[in-house]
């Protein structure tokens, strides 16, 4: 059927397959991308599903998907090996056929000459399209998305790695989509940390309220020491239908977000989709400050965390990371006789630790973390002992929290309470309560 | 029925609930590791649903989960928050009523005694148990889990927190789980670095048709620079049915590992469960050795990693990341002139910040990996260009690959490049081809 005015998309349903995702050798990270993009133009996913390498359940399954939503997208099993059946589900569900597609044998080719390698028969597989279906040239790899109307559905199926499967989507997908779909939704999230996510959802319960009675959802989504509060608001287009813009939807968000904020206080670590740590990053090119850090439990996750995006190199400097006692003393100028009577996880070690790789590299900042990550105790103190530094132009600040969980949340949690304290200092805020 | 010989469990379907698994604000961690724990019983995971936090569609998957499969296992939702709607849903299931349980309230009551707290009405309502259903007691948190039969199928209903659903399941499910499958599988797992997956594919063709032919199952599972080859024999019980062995799954897999590990030679980074990252801390560990490594453009990622397991301390001394030039000169001792003509990316460079680390930790062994993640040029070489050094007893040895993908893949694969060179010079294995 052509149409002036195609039908419009407003529910998704996400389709994974691949055995390693059921036998746990694999983890669904296309699913949260697809959610979020397609949360972003206004479309909810509302239901998904994860198949094996089995063409008649993936057969089965996108005959139920089609009937659930308005678009159904499938990742994985487009390969050219044995168990890649995605093409052939497909095929079976549009009547069973599939042609040789001479411009995906091209695009094959293309790519295997611009690498200089030779194109074997079982790549050509994925030239063969499902008759009635639509090839998708893919920009970072062989293997083509396929797209195809089942009953009132898009089907849509793309590889299952990742850069394949957002390639195909942005270039072919998405613009179609957002055109099709009621408006972009507005979507807020404040980051808070430290704080537990029963008493952040207390001094929120009125707004929520009122938001949720406005149609604006609210959800908390915590993570080991931080809690995200996020905000969502139907959409609203305005602009023109060619440039639609979410401005009506954030204004409906607005009073909601600022009134949270207000309420949270200094509470707020970050308020947008960024991390703790680029917030950090972006707070100290702000200041015109660098930042170094001195890391003993979390052995580098700090340091991993700050450099994680783009920006890194215009504030983070670098760091030392003393594991062992003896190199607090040989990198980090700790006091050796402190080491000796106290061992390595006391507060003034973290002060001397902030002070080291403050002047040892130069930094306007230096932050520091000592601890006992566990399993077993260390130097007479248990898991979960942990002491933060950061040392600046104004001195000195330690903060000491006792941690709960076993060593991975330990060390994930020591990585928020250092990124934390460093962003206070920062600011000029005080350090939170331990 | 009461019977002497409970049903057979030889699949499983796995239900996540949660609106935040299907809008992409988190993803389903819990999936890989039921498939693994359930695999390892011996139970094949089948079928996998994604449902948002709407009772209805709740109960019509677990009927239709129920269906499919000896076991369901149903994560999240069991909280006492008004958007937890599994407990209903499997109340609906099995014929509406909800029963308050004297025990889960105990469980409950002291649960906040123990940590000072005090109980509140709303965290009671998880005492809620369906008439029908068992409640299983959490020994990290207060939801308890509820376990029921549902037509011929096992129901297993536990929160969505990680630790609480593994709680549950250790202690309550899955000795039951074992008793009733028809014995553990054998899994047997090679993982090799810096080779593609085709290549690896292609060196193990005709081991993998013998093993497929036996009912031995080879899966490949790539992930940056890494491909891990995973070969499943199926479950062969023996000794007594209280304890039961795996000993004849494993002779029936010796002979296709055995066979793969010839023909891959060392290209077999690890032979186990374990990571790259553990794999060179026990390597480190038999040969009495140390290490400590520099860092630039990974940021810490590579300590990060070799500290992630609690064995680290024998043989992790810790190190330094150099992520502006001059700390390279500073912490590490490159030589500035070097720096001022060649840049920051250039093995020279990497070797001198491996024998800097080296010398200033006293470790036996340091590493070092400078190069350009991305997405800029830096010092005119553009993003890709990687050295990696490791100086020990024997002197220096530097591996220069080019990578390709994002400045997220750029870091990763520089990671495994610099653990698989650290585990080659531990070896006294030559270095890989760049």
């Amino acid at each position: 059927v052509t149409s002036e005015r195609p039908a419009p998309v407003t529910t998704a349903v996400v389709v994974a397959v691949g055995d390693e995702l059921l036998s746990g050798a694999g983890v669904n990270r296309n699913a949260a991308w697809l959610g979020t993009r397609l949360g972003e133009l206004g479309v909810e996913v509302v239901r998904g599903f994860v198949v094996g390498d089995d063409v008649d359940v993936i057969t089965s399954t996108l005959r139920e998907a089609a009937r659930l939503a308005d678009l159904v997208v499938v990742t994985g099993g487009l390969g050219p090996t044995a168990d890649d059946r995605t093409r052939d589900a497909l095929a079976a569900l549009l009547g069973g056929a599939l042609t040789h597609d001479e411009h995906v044998e091209e695009w094959i080719r293309d790519w295997y000459a611009e690498r200089g390698r030779e194109v074997t028969d079982r790549v050509l597989v994925q030239a063969q399209v499902p008759t009635g279906a639509t090839a998708l040239r893919n920009p970072v790899g062989t293997a083509p998305g396929l797209q195809a109307e089942v009953g009132n559905a898009l089907v849509v199926c793309v590889p299952g790695v990742p850069a394949e499967m957002r390639g195909i989507l942005e270039d072919h997908v998405l613009p179609e989509v957002a055109r099709r779909s009621a408006g972009p939704v507005a979507i807020a999230v404040l980051r808070t940390t430290l704080t537990p996510e029963s008493v952040v959802a207390a001094m929120l319960a009125d707004i929520e309220a009122a938001a949720t009675a406005d149609g604006v959802r609210v959800a908390y989504l915590p993570s080991p020491a931080q809690v995200a509060v996020r905000f969502v608001a139907p959409p609203g287009v305005g602009g023109s239908s060619d440039a639609p813009t979410t401005a009506p939807a954030e204004q409906r968000l607005a009073p909601y977000v600022d009134a949270a904020v207000a309420v949270l206080g200094d509470l707020v670590a970050v308020h947008g989709p960024g991390t703790l740590a680029d917030e950090v990053v972006l707070t100290a090119r702000r200041a015109g400050a660098t930042v170094a850090v001195a890391e003993s439990l979390t052995g580098g996750s700090v340091l991993a965390a700050l450099t994680e995006g783009a920006g890194a190199s215009k504030a983070v400097l670098g760091g030392v990371v003393a594991y062992a006692t003896d190199l607090k003393a040989a990198l980090l100028d700790v006091d050796p006789d402190l080491l000796a009577r106290e061992g390595a996880v006391h507060p003034e070690v973290a002060a001397q630790m902030a002070t080291g790789v403050r002047a040892r590299s130069g930094a306007t900042y230096g932050a520091a973390v000592t601890g006992v990550a566990g399993p077993d105790p260390q130097d007479g103190r248990p898991p979960g002992v942990v002491h933060v530094a950061v040392a600046g132009p104004d001195g000195v600040i330690v903060h000491s929290p006792v941690l709960r969980g076993d060593r991975e949340r330990i060390r994930v949690q020591a990585v928020v309470h250092t990124l934390e304290l460093l962003r206070r200092a920062l600011l000029g805020l005080a350090p939170p309560p331990a």
